[in-house]
């Protein structure tokens, strides 16, 4: 595998910038056309040709994703469709994914999964419905970015098909959903599955509807009124707003400076010799917005919002341009009445617009780190603030260490740490299987459950907390920093790939969703494949393609 | 990768031929003890030390599963102990490991998960319960063994203890269903299942029970009667028969010669240059039991258990002995009247306990079908007998070929295939996701399960078939030669890594169960660790243990 890796990869851009997306706006109709510039690439060693993508051109769709709920309420249905000719979109581009590390293309295909979950949240949750106009070739990812919209609306023109020719072409699976959004969301008959997903060519028009692989066919000369009606059917049954203002999601304020990343409300500190980012996530220390107006003025200033961003913002950061760190260590800082204060709007105006938003991106956040693949450890000290929202960071964590008592050797002792759970904690944030993680801690124990459950609106010192099996250890004083030290430097010392899988196996209980399956079964028969000769050794089926040559494949099965 | 490999594998055996299980019947009592040979591993290379295991030892365990329930019907609770001074079982022996083929890894970690899966069928199912009498030390996969057993009893010496080392001390996962068990099955709450799996030395004793790795712990001067207090108690509760007699499971008839594998039933036809193994099953050509009694008389001579066991053993045969043969193509031949009438014994007497085994063990050969990494396409042909039973195999395949009409340049052409569906295929024989196969096809489409359901009993040929959407594709005779041979051919020409991928999401749709999330999250995840250099490299964990030096890790994470 070639090393050629990217520097820094920045996750900030905005429309004005996009070099591969056209985003117009048609009162309760957005348009997204993709039109991807071939120069355009992160690395200079690929072309980006016939609209094929890579990390760069999705961190674009992902801005694009988010400014469309927070900025324009009035979106009700969102167009995606291709910009070139009779190409949709091509899918990932081979050429990047033959040239890049085995940890990039794992972080690329989670991230760009994350975007199309964030597409169906969007047409679920907040009835802002995406509609595929697929007004040509759409191959593998390219048809992977369809099924994750909830219409596909195909031209019939004898030309334009879907396809999945990932197993047939490039010997790696259709990663970004494919396979899974084909059996589970389209229940697409497993053998016409196995027909479709092995058939380069793809299947067009009348049969791809026949397949439930699309919606609805229409040649080019009725193509535009079938959309059309589409979006007028879906716009009217929408509940968003007519008309805004929206929210601006102004530039993060971000310093990196050495190993010290500072955001506003969040700041990461690296320690590169422990493996550890260590983050802190501070309590607003202002009056916050009480009212949903007050919230829409306040904008992307308001720390509930501003948080979730700049939590978003350094994990994605780390996730790709800080590998090495395995562990992420999160503490707290501030006045939890700050924290239960700021989130009673949220409980109470579930309903309005923006609030609703904010709650869902704090759910995809939350989702964003249980899926992240790092060890998570949450400390939980005197003078942090571990209520509502901020608990979650206790539940997500792998392990949590709560002290018992204060520090015992200041002069002026602080009180001892509290957590207080709050309804936040009872389903705002449902993990990827669909609980919360108070219900996935406890997965077939309810009468835990209920106990956990209530001591809602109760600061809880370590005893009670460990009682009502919140955290998992509770030192004090004597022994905190060589437990925590030595459970942090254990956690450095094993295998990241043996952790990685742990965590997948350990953090998502229970029931598996369309979502879990995606990430665990799908990606982690990707990840397999993306480490075998067949697919990434030098005979293999990425480095041969284009080249005219056939791989050369190891036949045995396992 | 050392390229040692086995030359071939047999998985013929019997209690008197065991090298490592001691099984002793005592009325409703059956022990199990294991005592590994440490010379009698299947390869030279390595030493069979404190009850470690390979596949060998494995093979006799599963034996041992199939005997239990067949030929002593009186037996109601399996008792499994170790047989050697302060160990119960060290897990799957890491020389072995550590010089298997990527193929043999994963194959050999399957069949093991199979092997506890019966175990757990068998307590679920057939009413004969395993109970784990951990007397010893149980790392790893000797834990796992425990995890697969309805109670596990430890025995509180202060020095035995339960444990999951794989992720510190060799890189890997506890892949055996270890950390699915513990935190899906014993309900271990994740953060402490997750400091569970990291520490090395285990847990012993009462904090054992706490954390509910085990349900009892009792010193050793009562450990005795613990065991045999839970033996009582969970006897009194099983509705197997006070006495036998059973059926007693004879040697197989089995030839291999060159390519050709034959049994009484079943017959393969490998053609390496196609890549496929091409199955060939035979309807019964001779009355056989319609009632209960008649069964145990013919016992193991009766088509439809012996149809089974050839089933399995050729399937377990092609797995490990032929990993090149990447498609297994199924016919079978006879008269659907005869497998149909065979069957009715099953329908009728559900409750009779040899039949209910039957019936069991034709649900887990199809489930092994089903987990096997190999290409199914069923091929249904004039003169065949897919009804019932037999039909399972069409709704198996990853595809399947119907002709329509017959052979039509025959003198005297045999009238055209049907397929008939029968009450064996509403839910006798459920998949690992807990469906029939008939569910799992028709996953999210209601009305069209209940369409092809109402086919039941019905003759169907080709054309009624394909409109009850029961086969893929439905040539006639001008085009069956060359629509078969194109895709056996393709098939055959794609990546098998890709394909077994594909296979294990699209085959698997809706619930997972602890099952399904075995074989895909977690196995999947073993697999791609089981390429990965911090584990199988030179210098990675599997090589270095034992030698004293540290693995290196690539710390980079996913």
């Amino acid at each position: 595998m070639s090393d050629l890796t990217i520097t820094t990869i920045s996750f900030e851009t905005s429309p004005p910038q996009y070099r591969h997306w056209g985003m117009e706006i048609d009162g309760e109709r957005a348009t997204l056309t993709m039109n991807v510039d071939p120069s355009g690439g992160l690395r200079d060693d690929y072309e980006l040709k016939t609209n094929s993508y890579d990390l760069g051109v999705d961190i674009e769709l992902y801005d694009a994703t988010q400014r469309l709920r927070f900025e324009h309420p009035e979106v009700k249905v969102v167009v995606v469709t291709g910009g070139l000719e009779r190409i949709f979109c091509a899918g990932a581009n081979i050429q990047m994914l033959a040239g890049a590390t085995h940890e990039h293309k794992v972080n690329f295909c989670k991230f760009t999964n994350e975007t199309r979950n964030s597409i169906e949240d969007a047409t679920a949750n907040s009835s802002q419905v995406w509609i595929a106009a697929v007004n040509g070739t759409a191959a593998g990812g390219g048809y992977e970015l369809a099924l994750a919209c909830d219409e596909i609306l195909l031209v019939d023109d004898r030309a334009s098909s879907v396809s999945l020719p990932e197993i047939p072409l490039l010997a790696v699976l259709p990663g970004t959903g494919g396979l899974t959004r084909v059996v589970e969301k389209r229940h697409v008959r497993r053998d016409l599955a196995d027909a479709f997903a092995t058939r380069t060519e793809g299947i067009r028009g009348r049969q791809a509807v026949d397949w439930g692989l699309v919606d609805e066919a229409a040649p080019l000369s009725s193509f535009g009124d079938l959309v059309d009606e589409r979006v007028a059917a879906r716009a009217a049954e929408s509940d968003r707003p007519d008309c805004g203002p929206g929210v601006r999601l102004e530039p993060l304020d971000c310093t990196i400076v050495g190993d010290r990343i500072d955001y506003s409300t969040v700041s990461v500190g690296i320690d590169r010799r422990a493996g550890t980012a260590a983050f802190l996530i501070t309590a607003p220390d202002a009056p916050q917005p009480a009212t949903p107006e007050e919230l829409i003025d306040a904008g992307a200033g308001a720390w509930i919002l501003r948080c979730a961003r700049e939590l978003d913002a350094a994990m994605l950061h780390l996730r790709f341009n800080e590998t090495a760190i395995g562990t992420w260590v999160f503490r707290t800082e501030g006045d939890p009445e700050a924290v239960a204060a700021t989130e009673q709007l949220l409980a109470d105006h579930p309903d309005h617009w923006l609030v609703r938003e904010v709650r869902l991106y704090w759910a995809r956040t939350l989702k964003r780190l249980d899926l992240s693949a790092r060890s998570l450890v949450t400390l939980v000290e005197p003078g942090s603030c571990f209520a509502g929202i901020l608990a979650e960071l206790v539940l997500a964590a792998d392990r949590s260490f709560m002290l018992d008592g204060t520090w015992e050797d200041l002069d002026d002792p602080p009180p001892p740490a509290t957590i207080r759970l709050s309804a936040a904690n009872l389903g705002w944030f449902a993990m990827s299987n669909g609980l919360s993680r108070l219900q996935t801690r406890f997965w077939g124990r309810p009468a835990a459950l209920e106990a956990a459950e209530s001591t809602i609106g109760t600061d809880l010192e370590a005893s009670e907390a460990a009682e009502a099996e919140l955290v998992t250890f509770t030192p004090d004083d004597l022994d905190w920093d060589d437990e925590v030290r030595v459970a942090l430097e254990e956690r450095n010392s094993f295998s990241p790939d043996a952790l990685t899988a742990m965590e997948a196996n350990c953090r998502f209980v229970g029931p598996e969703t369309p979502e879990t399956k995606i990430f665990s079964r799908l990606s982690a028969w990707q990840n397999w494949i993306f480490q075998r000769p067949n697919a990434v050794g030098p005979d293999g089926a990425l480095q041969r393609f284009g080249t005219g040559a056939r791989p050369d494949f190891d036949t045995r099965r396992v």
